[in-house]
């Protein structure tokens, strides 16, 4: 699917090669036969789990430095090398809340940010969990917690939930609870 | 809303600054006290329009380099500095799709990776459309179309549309014909 407005690379000019992320400029010849450049972010890829408990959904406050604030969140984090999302997902949702899952539903796999980065997202939900004991990263630091319907789309509204994958859990919880059944 | 688990700023290594995007480190004192570094892309934002035309969604299929493949999105584009989001939106619906609209409504902003950027995306709904004429960017090679809400369906089955922005307004849509009215 590459289509006909496909941009042909001429020349690939690494920028740097992070812990998480690594940056790339591509020198592209475009459909009419002009040259361009493309800043590109190269990721690992992402899982994030919307996990209800007695219809609430589990979520962690966490700092997020880019935005130099703190955010409510879905559990989420990074694929490691090799990893299958589901098990990825099942992984993040214990280290981060303790949480355990049987099993996920996929809702959906989503770039974040196709105009710039390569960064995909695994969206999954789990209708029910167990609780268990958290275990985080050491650079990691986190509180969980439960929030209502009504809870998470006032923390929309007020900007304390404000991340596309969190905001589009809520719209798949709304779906979820107006349908019973999650699309996907 | 800084937060207790607020990561202070120790130092700030600028990596790159591309036309587009800008990449740093941020060397971070932890909560415990410990170091740690922090990659952060700098993006200047975004905004996207959810417009409808007799039921069906208002799209463009473009070729994104960091995916090496043509990707079926609503239209989007960056905000200029200083722009206004809203007259933003109608800027690029009208610059990528002929479509004009007399009014818009905010449906949500989010951060599409709070873990590596700071892009913020403005997503706005338009419940009726003029036709006029596309114009643009020199760069920009693009094609227009629109799509039944079951295609939208389809096409994220299949992988044809495949970004935050795009399935949150189709799940933003079905919330709309569900409830005859869009959230936010």
């Amino acid at each position: 699917m590459k289509g006909k407005y496909e941009e042909v690379t001429v020349k690939t000019e690494p920028i740097f090669r992070g812990n998480f992320i690594s940056l790339q400029v591509d020198h592209v010849r475009l459909p009419d036969g002009r040259t361009a450049t493309r800043e590109i972010v190269r990721h690992p890829g992402a899982v994030a789990v919307l996990a209800l408990k007695d219809d609430k959904l589990i979520v962690v406050e966490q700092y997020r430095k880019p935005l130099e604030k703190s955010q409510v969140e879905i559990p989420a984090g990074k694929l490691e090398p090799g990893e299958d999302p589901e098990e990825a997902a099942k992984r993040e949702l214990e280290e981060e809340t303790g949480y355990r899952c049987e099993s996920l539903k996929r809702i959906c796999s989503f770039y974040t940010s196709p105009g710039f980065a390569d960064e995909k997202l695994h969206l999954f939900a789990a209708e029910s969990v167990v609780p268990g004991t958290a275990h985080l990263d050491e650079d990691e630091f986190l509180e969980c917690g439960e929030i209502t319907f009504e809870e998470a789309q006032r923390y929309i509204a007020e900007g304390r939930i404000s991340d596309a994958k969190t905001i589009l859990a809520v719209y798949v919880w709304q779906l979820y609870r107006l349908t019973g059944s999650f699309p996907g």
